[in-house]
């Protein structure tokens, strides 16, 4: 199994993130083909409460790195990518690998 | 759901890193109580090929966070913390979040 991993460092609006992300974005990465299920959160903090460098986080589950390169560079993968620029202000990190 | 995400930067020595990781680290934290699953893996790599800032990556799911705090704060979740010092050389960045 594969996986995508999104970390997004904290945005300049969070709230505004989180309604994006929630009624726009995440109904772009849904249809990223070869997309198996994915799974996300807000908030992401640090245990003794010192300042998190992640307010989201999101993955998604291929069936193989093969899969994923096709869907990241599908047109619907290509579609998400460029909705980042519409709500991510603060970036992300997209990084991929194999589940152990 | 409450799940503790850890990403590791790249190590001195990545393969140390992962024979360590598998025999010793994890073990210590499948004893941590209130740990429902885990997931894990190495080599985490960015889609156009650029540096990482992560080589390795551990989630693991508990039922909320009042579990995930009782169980880092635990006999087990503490010798686990005190383990990093042992392998984790490029460092160790422990988030916790709810799933949603």
């Amino acid at each position: 199994m594969h996986r995508m991993l999104v970390l997004y460092p904290p945005p300049a609006d969070p709230e505004a993130f989180r309604t994006y992300y929630e009624e726009t974005h995440l109904p772009l990465a849904d249809k990223i083909p070869g997309l198996r299920s994915r799974t996300y959160g807000f908030n992401l903090a640090t245990p003794d409460g010192s300042e998190s460098p992640y307010f989201a986080k999101f993955e998604a589950e291929f069936d193989d790195e093969a899969s994923f390169l096709a869907g990241l560079g599908s047109p619907e993968g290509q579609a998400a990518g460029a909705d980042l620029a519409n709500f991510a202000t603060g970036g992300a990190v997209l990084l991929h690998y194999e589940v152990a």
